[in-house]
């Protein structure tokens, strides 16, 4: 029997109409390259309408895709509202990308518009002569004030493209995906939920995720849902920069990768500032190490643990935990979203604790297939008791009642003798030694053994020159945790580990890297 | 641009996978007639798939409506998952509905089954010869037992019916609206955001909105989603069952009408008993007394003030303002619902917080009609810029950032000397007065003024006869919120007020009291 329920669309129409309507006094604070911005929702809603009209003074609508290459700034969250509004999608392309790269995705994905921040030297190389290119400056916001706003948005079918996002392809071209009205919607919505992120119109909430890489996890949809008010840390946000608007701002929540993070907590100890008002940071991207998590406790900030990746649209775990030895653990998947692990074979692999497998996911913001790419697609998922699942390429553990641990990217497993070692496991046992900042293993190839790892370690300043790499395994053997033949045959000292356009550990460049340095 | 996420269906089978594979180990404690049952959601699981296999053998499959009339206990949960999970419709039966009602809904809506508790002797009286009655008991229980657990459920779609309810109608027949799998997924996910209800796997939740009325607010939806430990207080629970009951298992939340937490708090005052678990209370259905509020604070527990009706599925608002004042109002709508106030004519009215107005309504989980009623469905909507609008008949004031105050149900309103009277506003004032209990105010035809207010007043115990007419009087006067017209002309005292078998004052019975009562 059909239900009676109306036909409505879960959009980003919704929010829209939160922020303008229910929370018009909260604020958004953007970090600029002039210095700071801050507006209210209420002025955030006249500038989305002024530039929904000048959008459409340009020809969007809702065939048309428009690009911004942009840091986390109040231009680029109009965007995020004005695209979608229009039925349009926003493409956001990653700051970092190689300028090649840049100009494949704004072809492949038919680019109307390209905005991009006025730093982002790299868009003059791009040759995209479809695209109209457009600086992010004062010359662009008053072209957008001399607009009148635009008074009526058109109604967008939920299933409906809204923001589109490109892998950092380590191999090959980046893959495609188009995430919809709807999974913002559930999301973000997901996202306020009190053993999720816990969101609230009480709260300060700083993405540094950027916003030029699965949509910053949709913070700026929940914030604006809720009526938050949303602090946007701009271009190159170095750990001084986050400490001010931390402090000035009265931040209590912020989202980012372990990496910003970790050296975060570093220049706080050596400026000795404490930053009271911040009461969660939301982690993601990588395990965040176990020095990382005590230290922030030490001044009050408590650790959540997410997992997600560019397929889910944002995350689809969080972990609370109070016990560190159990935060190291992605934790359960939130509601609407399904997960199995499976052999090589697609086979499935039981919730032990023990067997590891690759995890495989299904729900309302996992995507279904890479765009116009019907090759790429074909690889990433199977199907199994009739529905699809997408291969996410993690090696993980499932705990009886559905804990994910990862063990590793399946590719980044290292294969020595015919056993597996996993990366992961010893880069966060080399970070939690004290000298350490952080760490990173591959593994080089080995006549012998197949493969054997080697550790690229960042010393802290004080411990350089005065830790080696005896002292970095006689620690790892004093830990009682692996066996012998996990331990790494080489430990390299480093200055800093390179890494991807989304700051993951980039183990690609590290094993040329590590090649280089070995041979020397 | 269409998304490349994939269709993935928001449904119950996603909250009974969670709460089978996620939570195994959480509570479920329910009172039923023979006294306290508990099991785990493991337990649980087991008991639907059970269930499940005896509905498919009775030929429940997803054309099927099936019936209950139960109260809140572990049995009524199991059909809330089971028939749903077949993708039959679950018609919950109002347990006060008359013997004529009943009868009218079951033929009406096509009960293949009907499931009522032992103590329901009306179904004795009731005809309905399509449907097969079964009684909610040991025999079922050894009957279900004796079923192996069905291994697989069917897809359904999201938008496919999963609980049916009908309307306390007052005048004419009940009327009739449908649950949708995604609408109470939705619904139900918005109870876990911290400025909803807030549900966590930490919380012991006890729902007294009844299971047999808009799907007890999807509370147990929500609670079996997050992993809450579920309290199910049985049938005809009174103040000392309920005080019992989050005394023993350690109630968190509680949920339900005004009238049920001013019993309580009666009895507890009476019994000097204090319930140190309950930090919540979650009440809806009619506007909190101050001086329930005041109560409950007291005791440590916080008032969160809900609004909502059978045609929103559940609740729409939720006001959480730890200012007594202003928590008297409705609150913001949650996402996925919009509002609008209209004149009679259908014009928008502004939100001024002066201006009155019916309160139109639309979203992911408002009924876009009645079941199988045309003609109940044309009165009821209107078209504003294309798109529908249920009539919620609230008037109400809009404060100018959305806030919902309800003046008066539309036809409760008084109608004086061609000016306006609230009922509610007298009431709640009535209610600020210590003497009393309770109070309700209704509109007599009167020869010169077209209609007057007349009281309802039950006093405290202790305050029986040493309080009369001029008493309630002097203490509106005193409040100097009210001009001398407002004032009622009589003030009746009565032992106890008149509810419609969903807890509501009964107006219409009321009215019929007063005219007997003036007579005499």
């Amino acid at each position: 029997m059909k239900s009676t329920i109306m036909d409505y669309n879960l959009s980003i129409h919704n929010v829209f109409w939160r922020a303008e309507k229910l929370y018009p006094d909260s604020q958004i604070v953007s970090r600029v390259h002039e210095g700071k911005v801050r507006y209210t929702y209420s002025k955030f809603s006249e500038r989305v309408r002024r530039l929904s009209e000048y959008l459409r003074e340009q020809g969007v609508d809702s065939s048309s895709v428009v690009g911004t290459i942009a840091w986390n700034t109040h231009r680029h969250l109009e965007l995020y509202f004005s695209v979608p509004l229009l039925g349009g999608v926003l493409h956001t392309i990653n700051v970092r990308f190689h300028p090649s790269e840049m100009e494949y995705v704004i072809n492949f994905a038919g680019d109307k518009l390209v905005f991009y921040d006025v730093d982002v030297e790299e868009v003059k190389k791009v040759r995209a002569e479809k695209s109209k290119f457009v600086r992010l400056d004062d010359e662009f916001d008053r072209e957008v004030n001399s607009h009148p706003p635009l008074d009526y948005f058109p109604e967008v079918d939920e299933r409906e493209g809204a923001v589109m996002c490109f892998t950092s392809g380590t191999t090959g071209h980046p893959k495609g995906v188009v995430y919809s009205h709807r999974s913002i919607f559930i999301h973000s919505l997901s996202l306020l939920a009190k053993e999720i992120v816990g969101i609230s119109s009480q709260d300060i909430v700083m993405p540094v995720v950027p916003m030029f890489h699965i949509s910053a996890w949709d913070v700026p949809f929940a914030s604006l849902m809720t009526g938050a008010k949303l602090v946007l840390p701009g271009p190159r946000p170095g750990p001084d920069h986050l400490a001010s608007l931390i402090r000035e701002e009265g931040v209590t929540v912020a989202i980012g990768a372990p990496t910003v993070w970790i050296n975060l907590l570093d220049y706080l100890r050596r400026e000795k500032i404490d930053l009271p008002s911040l009461k969660v940071v939301v982690t993601g991207g990588a395990e965040p190490p176990k020095g990382l998590i005590k230290g922030l406790r030490e001044l009050g900030i408590r650790t959540y643990h997410a997992w997600g990746m560019t397929e889910t649209e944002a995350i689809t775990t969080v972990n609370q935990s109070e016990n560190i030895e159990e935060l190291s653990r992605q934790g359960k998947v939130m509601p609407g979203i399904e997960v199995k692990i499976v052999d090589p074979s697609g086979n499935e692999i039981p919730w032990d604790g023990k067997s590891w497998g690759e995890l495989v996911i299904r729900g309302a913001w996992v995507t279904g297939e890479y765009f116009n790419s019907p090759e790429k697609t074909r690889d990433s998922f199977l199907t199994l008791e009739g529905k699809r699942w997408f291969r996410t390429g993690d090696v993980v553990v499932l705990d009886p009642k559905g804990s994910i641990k990862v063990v590793d990217r399946a590719k980044d497993l290292i294969k020595s003798g015919g056993e597996w070692i996993s990366s992961v496991d010893l880069e966060n046992a080399i970070m939690t030694y004290e000298p350490v900042l952080e760490a990173a293993v591959v593994g080089v190839p080995d006549l012998k053994w197949g493969e054997r790892p080697v550790a690229l370690v960042v010393l802290r300043q004080e411990y350089r020159g005065k830790v080696g790499k005896e002292d970095v395994l006689k620690y790892l053997e004093s830990m009682n945790r692996f066996p012998k033949w996990w331990l790494p045959d080489e430990v390299i000292f480093v200055d800093s580990i390179p890494k991807t356009s989304t700051g993951k550990l980039d183990k690609k460049v590290l094993r040329t890297t590590i090649k280089g340095r070995m041979r020397a």
